[in-house]
């Protein structure tokens, strides 16, 4: 065995996998069953205090199923894993051929829509399903946290500063993004700005005060390398007198024609300090140095902070970057229709205690009022007629993309519109209320008659 | 800006970095500040109901610190974000030149206790801080839940299930990996299995069983295809009358010489169900079939399990793989000493209200009774004798690793005995007592002097 950093690349992507996807496809391609088949990819429930997710994960998803392959490597490894040698013949020439609908990345979407509808030869759809699980679980996670310390934070600044603690290196770039398209103003991860082109931001930390023998000789090293950017960290040994310090910096740095940008807070009583700071800066002259907050923060307390606190910005970190009141969301990927011998799609089901799932070729419609904000949505079957706009679009066909895929900047603008057509009501933090999503006459019915068939063949 | 599946691959990892560590380096380098300094990463307190860490994630620091390089684009795009020409200079050549002490991967550790110690030249020692924290966050959080929930599991295998829901691709190879080194028996990640040798298992979803017109064909036609190793998943419609049709495949299958590995219950009332379903597989004579059980799992939920049901082993998922009760540690990394002009090492502190750090360069001893088990630890300065084994052992010098890494299989023994050698009252799931870990009375002794000389300089 030899010692690895473990980095997943675009090569290993087919064995980043849940075993039973590939022991499932050997016994359908051992069963001769090629038929194509739908699977939706939705989330089951809300999470605690939230009413609404923010899709994202899309690009990667759809990148992945267009690249997916498997090398000799991998047929070597999984020919010792016992899989047999027709089964492995069919992987080496395998390639994702089927099409897929989705809601555009960063639309607000609720329990039960389908986000992602898959239809191929159901050994090509199943074979997908762990990889698209994981990255939009992950994006959509985060960037459903991320547009709430945003919204809460009524237009100041966010720069996301989690990656210490989010998890692993894909996590890192990935939450940099989806917090990014929730409407982060950016991130202090530098990877992320040069592979995604989104804003960095950083400002220093206690080891940087501490390697000088006087705090104020730090800030003055930090001011001279960075004369008209520079936010000085305070709180390293008071924050009050931190603040006494960089004022008198910021003061001697005017003299040169450059303003000191800000000071951070990153411990104590924040709401308290940051107003005696704000007092201290204001008496020196120094209104436009802005006063940056980390530690700790999420939406319940960037609230708090604002209700009593002087913070112009904020660094959100470790609680927004594993959303960690919550982190994950119960995302899953069902089978919903498959050919029969005749070439028909038939709708199916499962019936599972509290994991019940909705049959047949899906669509979602969002009826929204005179002004555009969202009222209802209705989940119902493809092609029936229904108010309001349907939210899937054709994506993929024939196992390629068929249109470009937005950028960054326009997802999350869509986001930014998606979010202010979603009334308050469901925004608040807490107690938040139920946005209505109603099944169509068609699918009521069709849920209906199909578990009293599944009842019939299966309970009998 | 083009699409990416933004992984992060060797090349890139010194850009896996928060900016002002960047920013920090720029202005040691404009300063002159190249004298050595030491860093301790350690965590500054326990998570609710853990008493101990178990810590993982050291090899991928090593690798790391021994590649770290910057390549023509990360000069270009730093140059771009406004660092300059001397500076990006020096980062071309730059390569770690230090030396690194740590506890071993699989030890138990305790708050406070430093788990990497870092001595190098500042600017060397500060660059690698964020990707030692992102890694060891992730594997010490996953390695320290995992292993309550083998703990609880008394010798019952729990396989690690959660890669679907995992944060991203090196999410799900870390879990794997640290979820393995914490006991589990293996992983559902194929990738897992292929580059850490990491034993792999799947059973079916319920897309197989709905894909044909009736449950019990996909149960005879996976035994058709996995003889000697199927596991049936019984829920999809009722797990009693799914357990009917099991046994039935089952008793078909003996006559052909095969026995069924087991079944799968993944709904309801997890408890009740595999009673029932134990009896009615003992009833068929099919004592040998094991039931395995998944399904929104964790310590807390298994061990109710194991007091009321029959369940011969756990796929355990979300909840562990994402550390869901909290999915990160305290974990910082602070800088202790400096090298004064005379070539003198100073210990330092910061004051930080409730962010107090230890200075001086330390080491940890652990005194055990008799029987080997762990009684308490002392933190104290490197070279004072102190009762009790060293835990700290050097592991790198001038840049490179010094002697072999130890294999996934001896961490994760090591992992096995430390656990063993940790009483009892300390793996309680709830209300655990802390174990006793003190500071050295010339470490204490230090803090005290340094906190008064700090105020006398900083608070004047």
């Amino acid at each position: 065995m030899s010692f690895s950093l473990g980095f997943v690349d675009e090569e290993s992507m087919s064995m980043f996998t849940d075993l039973y996807e590939l022991t499932m496809c050997a016994s359908y391609f051992d069963n001769k069953k090629f038929e194509p088949a739908t699977f939706d990819l939705f989330i089951r429930r809300l999470p605690p205090n939230r009413s609404y997710f923010l899709f994202a994960g899309l690009e990667q998803v759809l990148l992945f199923i267009e690249k997916i392959k498997f090398t000799e490597e991998h047929i070597d490894f999984l020919r010792k894993q016992g899989f047999n040698d027709e089964f492995l013949e069919y992987l080496k020439g395998f390639r994702f051929t089927g099409e897929v609908w989705s809601v555009p990345e960063g639309t607000i979407a609720f329990p039960n829509e389908p986000l992602i509808r898959v239809t191929a030869p159901i050994i090509e759809a199943q074979l997908i399903e762990t990889f698209i699980l994981n990255t939009v679980n992950l994006q959509t996670t985060i960037a459903t946290k991320a547009s709430r310390v945003v919204n809460v934070a009524k237009g100041r600044h966010i720069i996301e500063f989690g990656l210490r603690r989010e998890h692993g290196t894909d996590a890192g770039m990935k939450v940099a993004r989806s917090s990014y398209i929730a409407g982060c103003n950016g991130t202090s991860n530098v990877l992320a700005g040069m592979k995604y082109g989104i804003p960095i931001f950083g400002t220093m930390a206690h080891s940087f005060v501490m390697s000088f023998d006087r705090e104020i000789d730090s800030f003055r090293a930090f001011v001279k390398t960075f004369p008209d950017r520079a936010t000085l960290l305070i709180d390293t040994f008071d924050n009050i007198k931190g603040a006494e310090k960089a004022a008198a910096v910021a003061k001697k740095l005017e003299r040169k024609g450059f303003k000191l940008s800000g000071v951070r807070l990153d411990s104590g009583d924040l709401a308290d300090i940051s107003k005696k700071v704000r007092e201290l800066l204001d008496k020196n002259g120094l209104k436009h140095v802005k006063i940056f907050a980390s530690g700790d923060l999420d939406e319940y307390r960037i609230e708090e902070l604002l209700k009593k606190g002087a913070i112009d910005a904020f660094g959100v970190g470790t609680r927004m970057g594993t959303s960690a009141d919550r982190p994950y969301v119960d995302i899953i990927y069902k089978l919903c229709e498959k050919m029969n011998e005749k070439g028909e799609f038939l709708p199916i089901m499962k019936l599972s205690k509290g994991k019940t799932t909705l049959p047949g070729r899906k669509q979602v419609f969002r009826s929204k009022d005179k002004k555009g904000n969202f009222v209802k949505d209705v989940i119902a079957l493809e092609n029936e007629k229904v108010d309001g706009a349907p939210l899937l679009v054709k994506v993929m066909d024939n196992g390629k993309i068929i249109h470009d895929l937005p950028s960054l900047e326009e997802i999350r603008k869509r986001a930014a519109e998606n979010l202010s057509k979603l009334p308050a009501k469901y925004k608040e933090l807490k107690d938040t209320l139920r946005y209505p999503v109603k099944l169509s006459p068609k699918l009521e019915r069709l849920i209906k008659d199909l578990t009293e068939k599944l009842k019939r063949v299966e309970f009998s």
